[in-house]
């Protein structure tokens, strides 16, 4: 980052450039808020080499990702640099919240590795600091920025590390068993499911087609810009005695198929569970210039079934079991020849043939 | 990354486009090696939402960087995609382990996020893997990738986080003492300071004027684009009383100002410890064109002064303690007045002042 000392920074700086990095360092700093000394894990914040972090429970679960502009989000879905920086901050925390979630764990700490072009408006960080910390306030109190890096590149990338303890078992996706049920949760953190599976997918098509939502739109749009997870759903989850689950990120379809895959198990899906779905997706695709009916409802099978980022917790429960606040069953597992594991039904049979009259026909 | 399945695949793909994310996460995994049930703390590796680690010492020690192309390493200092991805890969773990090392802590694993162009050489790959690899492996045997990301974008960038544990004391950066010993520690893990400080400043200078280095030349290039770290440095001061500690990464004197303020004392670096590694510095000042005698020692301060990512250890120790082994005493630490707390003097004078003679007047 070309840094400019405080005291020749202009009145108004426009750019990242004009601002310096001390004094991008000191705006996200200040939006994240304290960062240790809250009797939360982080026993040593931002400021020196690295970070420290109790770590009483034995297990750390620890994953990273990085979204990068043009692959993650655009620069054109945004009116202002400052919802542009808000949206990547809520984006960039809740996906990988999701992961720390999906293994059944509590969050503990988030680090941010931020890339940003010189020329990027001075507000974007504002924004982006704002992001952060309501996603990080939504998701627990105890939950901080524990530390971070910036540097300069030719376009916006965002990486995040989340840090989260597991007291006692895990959720792994490869011990789903047969006769278990698979159960999808909720997407926030009133355990009500808000939006449909599908939604963030719907709202990238509305973004992509430039359109003004409506009132009724709007949820679409907030699914995939400011995504909600629930924090507890994964804990939740392991109390109600799953064995296995996993974060639904990359639609739902796929990532059943990692279930079953990692669990050498088949999972039979029942359409009865996603019609109400697919009928909540329906007059979106309608409104976004869909043909007729049939068209529509084609779109809504493949927002529900190959959309991403949903960030929903995808587990599967002993049959007995009742399953936790807010989950939605899905299906059934069964136990599977080593040739046939991995593979995803819908109602017995595979689900391009079931799905053939709504001209969904894709599996990717 | 637009993924491509593996049945698809050219003979010999060229591009990471043609390869498909399948394949480069393969050849990544192979080239890291086990990642999980080999003994160190990580007791769930690469495959699941997240990655678990064995977390027993009660302080977990974390810190993450992003490294991108033009602005830490740049392709055409490469002769192939092979020797980038490999530099890559080795600066990208050790500038982390560096900064886990400076907290007087042990690193257990590191997690790796990547976004790399799709028309981006598939030997690159390759190459970083084998990097990553050797940098784990100098720093230590149970050191492990715990996991990571894959994604595509315009240009080369390596997010790294590294993880560590400290059992006991950290070597903080703000609590030297009045009276304290200044130190500076080895560059490599056999103790021995086979590198002098400003190696990697001077092993840029030679990479920017594109000249092809001499045996005698090659260990400045070294110190650049593999750079080597004492992994035991921090836990060696701590046991021979170091009261605080940081990395070196952006250049003796910004650093020893870092130490100076985060400490609130004045800290007086004595040139006559500096001038042997200025007399080892010279004559690549000369070959690479110093006009005279005097400009070459000129540009030698420079290069140990103000020259960035040496990697080694800057501590301050009671002045009756023993010196770890490969530590080089470099001044005194004093109390100060508020007002001149973060001071940093050469010979008990204003480093310019001194240095003036040399043409050496930048503290920036």
């Amino acid at each position: 980052m070309a840094a400019m000392p405080a005291s020749q920074t202009p009145d108004s700086p426009r750019t990242l450039a004009e601002l310096g990095e001390d004094a991008i360092l000191d705006r996200l700093t200040r939006a994240f808020g304290p960062s240790a000394g809250t009797g939360g894990a982080l026993m040593l914040g931002i400021g020196d080499d690295a970070a420290v972090l109790r770590a009483d429970s034995g297990q750390l679960v620890i994953t990273t990702d990085t979204l990068t502009e043009d692959q993650d989000f655009r620069p054109g879905w945004f009116s202002t640099p400052e919802s542009y920086g808000e949206s990547v901050g809520h984006q960039a925390v809740a996906q990988n919240l999701s992961d720390i979630v999906a293994m059944g764990a509590h969050p503990t700490a988030v680090l941010l590795s931020l890339v940003l072009p010189p020329e990027l408006d001075a507000d974007w960080v504002d924004g982006f600091g704002a992001g952060v910390a309501a996603a990080l306030s939504a998701a627990g109190a105890d939950l901080r920025v524990a530390g971070g890096d910036l540097g300069a590149g030719p376009s916006v990338s965002v990486s995040v590390t989340a840090l989260g303890e597991a007291p006692g078992s895990l959720l792994r996706r490869d011990s789903a068993q047969p006769t278990d049920v698979l159960a999808v949760g909720p997407s926030s953190s009133d355990g009500a499911a808000r939006s449909p599976l599908g939604s963030a997918a719907a709202g990238l098509a509305l973004l992509e087609a430039g359109m003004l939502a409506s009132e009724v739109q709007r949820p679409y749009l907030a699914a995939q810009l400011y995504p909600s997870i629930d924090v507890s759903a994964g804990v939740r989850a392991l109390a109600a005695g799953a064995h296995a689950g996993l974060d639904v990120s990359d639609g739902l379809l796929r990532d059943t198929v990692r279930l079953a895959s990692a669990s050498g198990v088949v999972i039979d899906v029942e359409s009865e569970a996603l019609r109400a779905m697919v009928t909540e997706l329906e007059p979106l695709a309608v409104a976004l210039g869909a043909q007729d009916a049939e068209a529509a409802r084609a779109q809504a099978w493949g927002w529900l079934l190959s959309g991403g980022e949903d960030y929903v917790l995808l587990a599967s429960f002993p049959a007995e079991a009742e399953l936790p606040r807010g989950f939605t069953r899905l299906g059934t597992v069964h136990g599977a020849t080593a040739e046939a594991a991995g593979t995803v039904l819908l109602d017995g049979a595979d689900p391009a043939a079931v799905l053939k009259g709504t001209g969904w026909d894709s599996l990717r």
